[in-house]
């Protein structure tokens, strides 16, 4: 039995990537929660764990793993059952694409730490960053749409009928989305796609407003 | 022999990227250029090919991929020789996440299209424009030189002595910091790594100044 851990934060999207990716593969976890409203991800205890003062990360096997995707990508690899990647080489570059447009694209720009920042640098108040977040989500969501709607390789989720990484980030995005009241019924397919997430007793245990430490 | 088709602009961090790894593969390929700054990316022609309107994408057996990490993990598993990932999965993991560091919390923050919009929503002059390079620059690079300086498995490169996605990633972000006038030997390590990667002429050739639509 591999003991894991996981540096998580409630709301954080990429920890949500992360607790979809442990459910989906039926792995038992032990939570520890870090603030990340009063900035516990830069205490120095967490500091020591991961440098870069982010989370999510992982523990297993005594060994620290950071950063979302490639810590999806090592549980994909070690624990093969249920795979989140097709076996395909082209079929996989398809589902990691999809995965990086959020991963990449848009998420980066709209995380609390930027929207903290364009307050520092900009002044920037809620209207302005709802304004930024929804200008991003957008740049991104639209095309994806498109993709989506468009490939014969595109099925209940975003690649076939089986949850990949691709779904698991699309899905952290459209609960990420909330926030700013955001309608997904402007993408009917990622609209169709999360709803078959949130048919999934496994996304439904890593939303938010599942974990030990939701407000 | 598999014909390869990259659009690309000379500048463009990512595009630098995939250039990389075609380099040190030893695959050939037509090169399409894009100018970024006309908005070219946005014209219907680039469209038809990826709707994100964001370089680079290649054609490869006539199926376009986009996004650069999942291009370079396709051609990874395609053509193994010149390997850019290590074979064992927790050392695969620490390239990725490395690689994620600038490809997932730095670059997305600091490219044109989000300094131009920075420029369209706060009105960021080139000094603003620089304070937010610097400072999400910093944010990464500072913990990267300390996970690579503190750990046994830092080479010549990022991971041992040969070149992987991780240093793909380093060497176009340290050529994209010269514009913003960073002096990168902030960071002892990096510019140990970077200046390895200069040295290999597969690095080299991918460099902005040796495209035929450098300005």
């Amino acid at each position: 039995m591999t003991a894991i851990r996981l540096h998580s934060y409630f709301r954080s999207s990429t920890s949500v990537r992360v607790r979809v990716a442990l459910e989906l593969k039926g792995l038992a976890y032990d939570y520890i929660a870090w603030n990340l409203r009063t900035n516990e991800q830069c205490s120095p205890d967490y500091l020591d764990i991961n440098p870069q003062g982010l989370v999510p990360a992982i523990e297993i096997d005594g060994q620290v793993l950071t950063q979302s995707l490639p810590i999806i990508e090592y549980l994909d690899e070690r624990f093969p059952g249920s795979p989140l990647l097709p076996a395909e080489s082209m079929a996989r570059a398809r589902v990691r694409s999809l995965a990086a447009m959020v991963a990449s694209d848009l998420h980066p720009l709209n995380n609390l730490r930027v929207l903290r920042y364009l307050e520092a640098q900009f002044g920037a108040d809620m209207a302005a960053q709802t304004l930024w977040f929804r200008h991003w989500a957008k740049a991104t969501l639209d095309p994806l749409e498109m993709l989506l709607a468009h490939s014969t390789q595109t099925g209940r989720f975003c690649h076939g009928d089986e949850p990949s990484m691709a779904d698991i980030c699309l899905f952290a995005q459209l609960l990420n989305n909330r926030r700013f009241d955001i309608d997904n019924a402007a993408w009917p397919t990622l609209a169709r796609i999360h709803a078959a997430c949130v048919a999934d007793p496994a996304f439904v245990k890593a939303m938010p407003e599942q974990q030990i430490d939701a407000a």
